[in-house]
């Protein structure tokens, strides 16, 4: 560092300490969410409220604001000084986008939203509880015109939903998503109207009931088994499964027990596990830089996807791990390793999103992102939101949802204010088989290693590849790099294909 | 709050800020003993340093003295302005308090304090694993030099040990506290005498073993048995018990269960359920201001003590939970509650403090009161420290440590860099049993109550008699408000003396 620019220095600084306090409010959510009692909520709620304020004025204060004014040009982002490394480069480019997205919303706006959806979500609560779209669709109106405003702010050429997907999705546009969704949805629906007439799988055996304890139990057993250093992570239970990294040697996953559904508990320990070992693939010795950084919402669900679905829901791992399911849960006894790798994978559409099969599951996310676009665009008015999901389920899955319940007001993302947000779950699939498509190659005998048991050269491969890099590159760059070739739906589809229709006899 | 000063607006808002943030802080703390992965302690070192740097920031900074000096003289505490109510005039006499005191110490001796006690703990517990007194005894030296540097910089008239007991007990003194603990000394070991004379009492019934899960189950049913509101409350496991407020309505406090003393564990939960209680009957609607503070550390002490020894070692505590702890416990089959009682209140001089019985426990805090004044005031040379420390187990209580690791290395206190700090665990016993003379006369059938389950109306009378009043009182007028008489060793002698002579028909 002895040549480093002192102004380097300070921000680098800088960005640690504010990362310090984001590690902070990580575990103030970790804790919420599993431990803590219920009297805590509403002391939790100030204490979230000042330690995220204090985050932004830091972030938006003058003092990092002097700092990054002296090695670039604020308006433009290029370098003032000359002489810095790459990886000092990546990092002011980070900071800078990080800077002048964080001062472009007024405080005003962030407050006027915060305290919107902050009634919203209790709102929405009820509304779906009571299956009452009606409650729900004045609150839904208020954040679609404030997201509207946001767009305004945030600045737009094309399509208002730009800004608000590039907002959780960096260098992704409509547009970009539009093709991409659109030759998927065109893959995944006539697949689907393969299985739905062949023959039906019986997947009764998954669904006897497990207790709490053995669950968890064996849900620690699977943890235990990935590549991941076990001193620097630990399970939970919450009522949704989720992974907070407070830093690479402290990161926590939680799982959910359905007492008549033991795979689900399974899938996702290896679901945020994916996350898990993404953060902790990260480099250590630039944790607080954007070197040390996820990409995007996008190739942190390529990750975990990686592990749950390409990895987990894989013959070749379950060649090695079904043995050791069977013995942890008698229910499995004389059920053959065929018949359990066909039963986990059974593909049938339903109203939820959550609850879906990897054929149905990004058609889910299709719909939203079509009935986004039309929300934020104005052609679609909040009334007449119910009535178009359900057309749009029909059409695309082939089941119409009984209630605005488990029809479009099943997610609590726009109660959050969240719109743009969905399309990264689909990205994050159509990445991870992308990645995947060149770890084959690269590795060729990847199926008989994992048959054996081995998946830390998998972890080693994505940190090479993927981890190691931090926000470096772009996730476009990102899927160039790695595979040679632009991102693409490309081989999800052939992944898709070639797997479920072995599994079916299409 | 029409009439109310602005600037005390200003500064009961800022009060609340900081209190948020030392919430956040105990989370930290909570966290690190409780479920922190392994790999999660440089991070949280980090974390736990920036943050109480910010806290401490926050208390000095120009904002904070601003709002204050516009009320007070900062010099002499005196009120600027009139027509405060009782209620602003105690805030502001201990936000001004605080405010002196925090400021006192320059910040680069709070930094050298941290940083040579962060070495020292470390070095301590391999001095105590190894019984290596001589490497430790350097480190105690510098710390026991900064004690006296900071007694200098805090001031004192009579004796160095006065400031930093002060500072851990407001409104005690050297002398005061010699006074008390003299006369404690001389009953309790004349008690002691007569004990070890008489026909000892068997308790090998308690000590066989008993499963981490059984025990836990029993301290969680103890827990649901406090006039407590469960849902403010949660009971974990840590190396060490200890109780944690993060606001009136979330207290988090632990156990430690030893396998082959399950009492232990009980005993625990109704220790650390006695600070949760008074955390919680703190006002909560002045939370955030020193009216919901709690008094001082002996306070504090006389709460937990209070649960654990007044109610919980005593007999109509347990002709109510005896039948259900042998519900819980097969192994109590057949032993009679007179015996029980007797085993539990067993007094055996040991070399381990935090082992000792409620005869035997103030004369160890007692040897420490004698250790830390004459190692302050220079008469022990830090060398001659094992010896001293023997010489005192020997008079006080007849026993010596077969070594140091079991004698003067066996607390963690002073590598923390706490002097002043142990008087409070036997002022804690003392400010109890002179709150019980009183509790006893108001409530004549208080020990049939609880024989039949009661706890509720010992929760009330010490809500209204001591917790209510935050930190109106100081711990001397709280003593003499609830007794009308001064603080004094009296009571506690009275009821010990009354207790053993009963167990061991002396």
């Amino acid at each position: 560092m002895a040549k480093t620019h002192p102004a380097f220095v300070e921000l680098a600084e800088y960005s640690k300490k504010i990362q310090n306090y984001e590690s902070i409010l990580a575990l103030l959510h970790w804790d919420q969410e599993t431990h803590m009692p219920q009297g805590g909520i509403a002391p939790r709620s100030q204490q979230v409220s000042l330690l995220s304020g204090h985050i932004h004025d830091e972030r938006t204060g003058r003092k990092f604001k002097a700092h990054l004014e002296k090695l670039i040009h604020l308006s433009t982002g290029k370098h003032k000084v000359k002489g810095l490394t790459k990886q000092q480069g990546v990092c002011l480019r980070e900071w800078w986008k990080k800077y002048m997205k964080d001062t472009k919303l007024p405080t005003s706006f962030v407050e006027e939203i915060t305290l919107v959806t902050s009634e919203a979500t209790q709102i929405w609560a009820v509304a779906k509880k009571e299956n009452n779209f009606k409650l729900f669709a004045p609150f839904l109106q208020k954040i679609l015109d404030l997201n509207r405003k946001k767009a305004d702010i945030l600045g737009f050429s094309e399509h208002p939903y730009d800004p608000l997907l590039e907002n959780h999705e960096p260098c992704m546009t409509t547009q970009k998503v539009g093709v991409i969704f659109d030759g998927l949805k065109k893959e995944l629906t006539a697949l689907l109207k393969k299985i739905v007439k062949a023959k039906q799988i019986d997947d009764g055996f998954l669904h006897k009931k497990v207790s709490e304890e053995k669950q968890f139990e064996i849900g620690k057993m699977f943890l235990s088994k990935l590549p991941a250093d076990p001193s620097y992570s630990r399970l939970d239970l919450s009522s949704h499964p989720f992974s907070m990294s407070i830093h690479p040697h402290d990161s926590r996953i939680t799982t959910r027990i359905i007492p008549n559904a033991f795979m689900s508990n399974i899938f996702s320990v290896l679901h945020e596990g994916g996350h898990m070992m993404y953060e902790m693939g990260l480099p250590v010795e630039f944790w607080g830089t954007p070197l040390a950084e996820a990409v995007s919402l996008s190739i942190h669900e390529s990750q975990s996807r990686w592990w749950e679905t390409l990895i987990g829901r894989n013959l070749p791992f379950w060649k090695h791990f079904y043995p050791l399911l069977q013995k942890s849960y008698s229910g499995l006894k004389g059920v053959p390793l065929e018949r359990f790798y066909r039963a986990i994978n059974k593909v049938s559409p339903s109203c939820i999103r959550v609850e879906a099969d990897e054929v149905t599951y990004c058609l889910h996310v299709i719909l939203r992102f079509e009935v986004e676009k039309q929300l934020v665009s104005g052609k679609l008015p909040v009334s007449d939101l119910p009535e178009f999901w359900n057309e749009k389920m029909r059409e695309l899955l082939g089941v119409t949802p009984p209630t605005d319940a488990q029809g479009c007001l099943q997610d609590i993302h726009w109660a959050l204010g969240e719109f743009g947000y969905f399309p990264t779950y689909a990205l994050g699939n159509i990445f991870a088989a992308h990645f995947f498509s060149a770890f084959a190659k690269q590795i060729p005998d990847w199926d008989k290693k994992i048959s054996k048991g081995d998946l830390s050269f998998i972890r080693d491969w994505l940190k090479k590849n993927i981890h190691q890099w931090g926000r470096t590159y772009t996730s476009e760059e990102l899927a160039k790099r790695v595979t040679g070739k632009p991102l693409s739906e490309d081989a999800y589809c052939t992944y898709l294909k070639k797997k479920y229709s072995a599994i079916y006899d299409l």
